[in-house]
């Protein structure tokens, strides 16, 4: 998987190899996803839109996977670059522009973030509508992965949270939790590729998160052994409890699988902040333009949920619990 | 890197391809950190000791690394099986050996949680002290790995925190930390292999972490964005504040790298616990024999330095901040 | 690098993770090699022409790359596949029709033979463009990377060997050598990665190709130690012959590298052929329609520079002999 | 797979992981290939000799392999390292003495070719008896990996090319073929992971191979398409003739895989040669002591059949057709 593309360049996109051939994809199924991550739907997320229809450029005939490599673009219409331009004086603390030009030599596309940008998210989300297709198609609906808010800004009560930074003009963060069902015991490897590796390998991909824990996580800091250890109960892999979040030794145990990220807040709040002036070299004050959202945690559980289930239907070739190819056309 | 070898097997040891040549390397560089990972030492950790002699079988010569492939051993002389076949009966609740059953089709080595144990951790151990002499030397002692435990049992009193253990006589979890002073800026790259993927991917490689968080974490979640923003106040890339943990879009950004891990208690309680047993087939009581650690946290540390310094190593490699080959000879 | 695409598709082209920052590449850069690979402008080779013109979907800025992933495409104009439904009768004898059938269960692209159409090569030449202008700037012009046919059907004499196939009215085979000077000592691993096994698994990579011999090659087995051996004449490394081709011990020694490819005769010949038909399930004669090279080896050279200059690009960028950016713009 | 070791170190051995559990494994396996590969048996093989018992370290329980990293030493017992240390004056023409130095700065072990020896196709032997046990038994014998010597020096009477070059009082080469039976249809993928990219790729990680051919090989560069077009003309996809060499459009098809490699002459030649003093920089005679084959072309026939079998191995796992476990135990 190769995900390609700048914020305000010609287009984002993404090359996968490897999909099983004979798995039906058509522009609908991509449709409730990318609805589910655009901003602008709800308050305090940007009011940029694309209409991001995925453009096919390969791998699919008859509206089918052929088993070949797969490009999907998706155009960029509605950018304004002059709102990005502007803010070249300073790198925009919290974002990568300081390490980009450093890493880059300055080279880097820096329009609204470039490559950084958090656009690059409907690439990962477009991978995700295909893995979670085809994990429910192999696993006849039994697979299912969802992924909801938990806190916004430390409330619970989302509607709150969000309005807390509404008033308090600035932005913020929160905790979003996956969830997956029906998932096979065997999944992972010993050390190196545990499940637990694999998966946090790919949420940090993720922009702006900054932490991961599975089952009872940071809370199993405080436990005892007796607490934490989950009662085997049925021959099946069913334990009484899950605070191993169906992961043990690296492996999933047949359990429900949970996690939680933490989302640090947008980088660019509407506030003042003050940065090095990269032409005067002196720290100064300065606002960020552009449309930004308030909580990019609101935009990230379907992001969580394509790299999550990215990550499980790789597992599961591996494991040979997906074919090569569906069901043989002749 | 391959680490290989079982808990009561013959022997325990890594393999690692594309070491730069030249690297001095002594047996004596290893004890210290070995001495560090043993069990033994002080209260909370199993009187389980091997001498720990790491044994070189390839890729040095004159006490230098030449370049090739490097293989070191450990034996294992201290093992009492014993203990562990009486147990073949209920796989361990918190362990892998219900997943490793149905994984490997019974045909694992199950003798001490075989090549799941926490054995295994000796090699990483070594691998640690190889990458962390490569940091120090190619930074002329800059760069700094150094881990320590925040929290036994939600005590920043760790003596408290095991004291309650001891007195519970149950097993506990904690939280270790770790610090990386004088890293270069730009190490990372966007999206998949950001710096925070393939740091979180090595730290879910140590059994029993169960939780990982950069800077400020999920903390983090809770902030609003101009509390959380870290401004630059230095053309070097100093920022005034660290909650980013000195990672940004993925990338190191030249400030102190910080983050934690929540270790769960060690799965081997000395309590009583119930779990199927595998040939009545129902769920009985029983205890876990052997000798092990009330709380595993106590020996992660020099562990986690070391997965650290290998991710660091390969990554400042990729960067070419490390050359192929230290100073030539001739 | 991966490449993607099919013969009758939308278009093909390729995504490039790695290139340094800073390389300058426009649309003119690509169109000698483009033209070099076409048909249709020497005999024997296809009439099927396409503008053939690379679009930069990602990873230029500003004329220059900017360190992220490249994806060019090409579009694919001038197809008719009608001329290629009426053979999906027979899967051609040489091509990948039936394995490709068979591998992907009959979800293939099978119009011009899909994904495995030697129209992908387009998006191996544009590769090999990018590869070939940073070893030549990181070198200052001292490394070049040169491929020419060596026989056509056994002729030395080229338009005797293809005026052969043309009077016989069928398709024909032959041999292409590559060579590259200024190639510093040390590029490539002892065993799995030497410079060898890298360099042949790109080159098999090249439809048509099936053998491949470095340096003095099958010869070599017919000679004497004392015949063959190449004497070490300057402390720079230069031999005196170089029947090695420029590689020991799987290691470029600094010498020129020379290799030959053996190329098939171009599947598709014209004459009338024998094999199953698909649907009566009984051999029966068949003739081949479409638009085809009479000798494929004509448009190979440019696609094997491509490649092996690909292979010493990466080869040179992990011994750190290209840098991770070039030089810094600020 | 990690091959690892030093022709006078302590050790050559190999780490393996990936292997599914439940194969069985006893020292007993590896002897015939073992003994086949050794020196000393037949004229014109070097006399050194070494006991080649595979020792198992890791990876094996009860005699069946678990599915965790598999392990094997061989000792080096019989080294005489003087030999070897007189010729450090000179690189040796033909061996990697000048480029190991260069590129491992002067630290790499030179005794005997140190990483760089034939000894280490030992671990190459023992990888491929495991390899091809495994074909073997998921096949119910059907696939059978072959491999002979079809001409040394040009001669096809081996006796005869042989005789020749102790007449000759030189070195030898020869070329050896390979051919697999029983081979399922559809392993490899389209270009970059060719059937032929992959088993070439490993063929030349064997020392002293310099040409690989597929089928007709270089005698497809002379033929027309007619000649070498393979008629199908069974629905199993059995073809008239077999100049692919059992391989289309980089996929097996399902016949015989048929290769032959270009064995160079061993480059320790008894004859007198030319190099580059190192201490004097000038061009001086000298002679290679030390323990030889005078054709080294009679040890490959069993080392082409390992690297062959691990390939198709490893095709056969990714293509589902290994499964991750032998038959469960329970």
């Amino acid at each position: 998987m190769h995900i390609f593309g700048e914020s305000h360049g010609e287009s984002v996109g993404l090359t996968i190899d490897g999909i099983p051939a004979g798995l039906p994809l058509k522009v609908e199924d991509f449709l409730t996803d990318i609805e589910r991550r655009k901003g602008g739907t709800q308050k305090g997320t940007t009011p940029r839109q694309e209409s991001d229809l995925p453009i096919f450029k390969s791998g699919i005939f008859n509206d089918k996977t052929t088993g070949a490599p797969l490009t999907i673009l998706f155009e960029n219409n509605n950018t304004r670059s002059g709102d990005y331009a502007k803010q070249r004086d300073f790198p925009r603390p919290g974002h990568a522009d300081f390490v980009a030009s450093k890493k880059f030599g300055g080279y880097e596309d820096y329009r609204g973030g470039g490559h950084f940008s958090g656009r690059l998210t409907v690439a990962l989300v477009a991978a995700g509508v295909i893995a979670k297709r085809l994990l429910n198609i192999v696993s006849n609906g039994a697979i299912s992965v969802y992924s909801d808010i938990l806190e916004i800004g430390g409330e619970t009560d989302l509607e709150k949270g969000l309005q807390n930074a509404i008033d308090a003009k600035d932005s913020i963060g929160g905790i979003v939790e996956c969830s997956v069902t029906g998932l096979p015991l065997g999944l992972g490897e010993p050390f190196f590729d545990s499940a637990e590796s694999l998966i946090s390998h790919a949420v940090f991909a993720i922009p702006a998160v900054k932490g991961i824990e599975f089952g009872a996580g940071f809370l199993a800091a405080k436990m005892y052994g007796i607490e934490h250890n989950d009662s085997l109960i049925e021959a099946s892999g069913t334990t009484k409890t899950n605070h191993a979040g169906g992961i043990v030794g690296g492996i999933t145990n047949g359990n429900e699988l949970v996690f939680r990220i933490a989302v640090k807040p947008t980088a660019s709040t509407p506030k003042e902040q003050e940065s090095l002036n990269w032409h005067t070299n002196k720290v100064e004050t300065f606002s960020v333009k552009g449309r930004h959202d308030l909580c990019i945690a609101l935009r990230v559980p379907v992001v969580l949920e394509a790299v999550t289930a990215m990550v499980l239907a790789d597992l599961m070739l591996l494991e040979q619990q997906i074919p090569r190819r569906l069901v043989d056309k002749k």
